[in-house]
């Protein structure tokens, strides 16, 4: 059992304030479903996972899980700085009915040597014995510089329901040599939207990002075309996506993503701190912007 | 009412299995009264704080203020990825009798613009009015980037019980910047132990770090030997110092100062993963690395 | 007139002392161009273009040209920390019947600005104003910050003969975005050995790199399979090179190739300093190492 | 012999082309060595020697060395990404008088472990062996990630002529380190104008500065005061150092420092590419700062 296609990292709703507003889940999820997403990852980066109290992303993981009512596969991320919360999380998550655990590394102190990041790995995964645990690798937010390879060569020998990765980094030869370790056992998951097409070459099957949530159907283009051998047009949609991350990289990129959930008719409220919030101003020109792109 | 002499950045008490062991709080503290410090830094860097959970955190605080009692001024460092438990643990902090609240900024995500950092910093403060506040800077662990002699002249104005800084960066030039602003209206404490001598000159008149634990002796020598203008004695003891840090950065740094301290009769157990453990051979060389030092 | 299919950033010839060897020149392009390589690099990172002295780099120009002899594209390397000096060594490329001069920006005083480094473009490229220029982007060897896509939109602006670019990132977002400049004015060349399929996908039509040495026929059946929308052989391929590159990294890069070039009948010599040579023990695992991946 | 107090890393005078502009070399080290000057860096860092070519670095070397006629010791800085450039320069300096020659690590291709950067420190040492070398560690233009204690143990073994060492880097206590290799064998020569007062403190008793060549007087009362053991004069002194700096930094730093020079009265013409120059406002706004804080 793999994932397949495209998979949501989602966001989690919130009031003006920051405060959860958990009812917003339920719409938020079938707008997803609606619009062909095949999966959802709870509490990642998207999701502010690491800005919420371990209380709240309970609350979060149970609030999507129930909305989603087993649909698509369920992925909840479960990364902390204190692996104690992080193994709470797991427990939780398992026991809450989620298909898949994952996690980030700690990232305060780093875990930059092979054997002491597989005893993270294992020491999470260990909470929830009988779940799928997928790494998420994303060296760009916590500072790794881990071998991704060695690693997993490292911990498939380790951490027996150790079966997945969520490859966050723009390095192809990686995630293709990922995809090589013990014969092509672990499922390598692709997290980078604005160089899909490229990971479908190299053998992406299945992707996690931000942007599915409101440009799925560019993307599911994308891999249609990909299949039709018709890249040109795979290329042209790809392109769009592009442009459009580049337009949301001169905002506030979460707190963007957000206000256009807002514009499209599933509020997410805003971000929280650290990240910044839109202006006032900012929410008008990011609308003109977006209808210039012909995404509103 | 400023911080003065040596501040411990206390460990944290653990038995062999990581979990905490509070029973050794009280020998530490009194170790450390001892040896002459006069100040505790709670659940920062050193105390591994970002590796436990909340009700952890406050239980190791409680544990600190009781076997202190008043007798030292004690801060308890509250920095959270999630602002919320970081609010939760400084409002935690002041009721349970902490004299100083600190936190360091969240590092998942960055929060590298100084309007958003000083938001960031005002929302943790306003959980403990009435307590004062040191904003903790380690970029090294942090990867912050912000200017903090700017940061700190956007606080001051915005952040009622904004106080102090714990500033643990190299950079001497900007320690003395930061002791300027608003006409030296801050607490600005050094953090960086081997470079205490340079600091002194520069105007430091206290200090917080992990080597006070250990070695608190040599570096109140130095403080002597610089108070009596005896710089060739001053020298030579941070010298000692220098050598100590580059001898145990051969290790894994705070697992070999538990393993010191073990060795001075106040067991400390171990450190929490992600930090690396001593293997027993490793705990065989330090004793006698440290005993080639002198310092056993 | 675009560049096309796979481009050998070549290497100098040197001695066992690290002195020039240019007899070695014309072995070395015939091998290439028997090897299927439809154009030359010269004096890149690959060719230690920065380690030679300016004479070295025009000595070692005009030996590529010659053995050439005009029957592939030769694009003459020429990026200096001193414009002067690149401006020297690209009016003698043009001279000497370069067909592209190409240039990394200066590194040891970073550029991080867009007008300054359009500048130092300029002032480059003006010095052989009839010779198409492409810039080199090489993020990983100079420290460069910038956005190379509005890099190229301004260039595009105030550079004449600004034609092209070297890509050297594994960003394959950017890679497209800069496609794109312009209406897809401009020759956006692919740096990534490792990464080829993505680039394919993503649109590369041209591929500068170190490893079509020594076996461009991988790369070759990379593209043929791509070409017959073979991915499933396209991507053996690719895990190929992967594997060649993993083991290249386990030795100093450049100098393993050397060796390999040797062993495979062009001798090459040695890398210079800062470059670290093999070990004559390095020589002889690199040589098994190879056979085992049927690559001798 | 060591050297001894405010050595100046002098600006290479250029017009308002950027072409060297020798004539005025002998004005400006009749201004230092009024100002009290005990040395001269020249082609360092500050005298732009990384963007000049090999036969204008030469030129520069000769004009300061004629300019000084023996009057304080002149060092010449030789660093190059070619070593056979810098071994020209090293053996050129030699003969032409030079006191002593320096040289960085090349910096395009990184010298990342010791052995081949010892090689690299003696294969330019070599070039002039029996002058004097003074290694240049400033890792935050060359990005060495090197251990220096380690490679000065390492190159004093294996370097004859090596003596000594420039600094610049903000890290105390490795500053200290340095000075205790080989019993002190060497001379370790501070190389951060803004921290001096805390070198002065570990042990500094030579400086190479930028900023010596504008406001030396303020250093000097630095250096007074603290031999008087007056520190809060020198900490007076070293805050308007600080603040100077601090205000330079918001203007291309050369660039405005050579605009303070003309300002003096001592023209030094431009910066070089890759350096930004100054715009006519910024010139405005500079003179009235540096008004402002009374240096001019």
């Amino acid at each position: 059992a793999r994932l397949n296609g495209l998979i949501a990292a989602t966001y989690t709703p919130m009031n003006t304030d920051g405060d959860l507003e958990l009812a917003q889940v339920a719409p938020l999820v079938e707008r997803l479903l609606d619009d062909g997403v095949q999966g959802l990852y709870v509490c990642g980066s998207t999701g502010e996972g690491m800005s919420l109290s371990t209380a709240e992303r309970k609350a979060t993981t149970e609030a999507f899980i129930t909305a989603n009512a087993g649909r698509v596969p369920l992925i909840v991320q479960v990364g902390h700085n204190s692996l104690a919360d992080a193994r709470d999380l797991a427990q939780h998550a398992a026991q809450a009915g989620a298909d898949i655990v994952s996690a980030t590394c700690p990232s305060y102190f780093k875990a930059n040597d092979i054997p002491t990041l597989v005893e993270c790995i294992a020491d999470i995964a260990a909470a929830a014995p009988n779940t799928p645990f997928y790494y998420y690798h994303i060296p760009g937010m916590t500072g790794s510089t881990i071998d991704i390879v060695r690693l997993l060569e490292a911990g498939i020998e380790q951490v027996p329901n150790l079966v997945g990765l969520k490859y966050t980094d723009t390095k192809l030869f990686e995630f293709q040599a990922c995809q090589a370790v013990a014969d092509g056992k672990l499922d390598i998951v692709f997290g980078c939207d604005e160089m899909l097409l490229g990971a479908l070459a190299t053998g992406a099957t299945a992707a996690i990002g931000s942007t599915y949530n409101v440009i799925a159907p560019i993307y599911l283009r994308i891999i249609e075309a990909f299949v039709k051998n018709d890249l040109t047009a795979a290329r042209e949609e790809q392109m769009r996506s592009i442009e459009f991350i580049r337009l949301m990289n001169t905002y506030p990129f979460h707190s963007g993503i957000k206000e256009m959930l807002r514009l499209q008719g599933v509020p997410m409220g805003r971000c929280r701190l650290p990240q910044q919030q839109l202006t006032s101003e900012q929410c008008s020109t990011l609308k003109q912007d977006l209808q210039d792109l012909g995404l509103l």
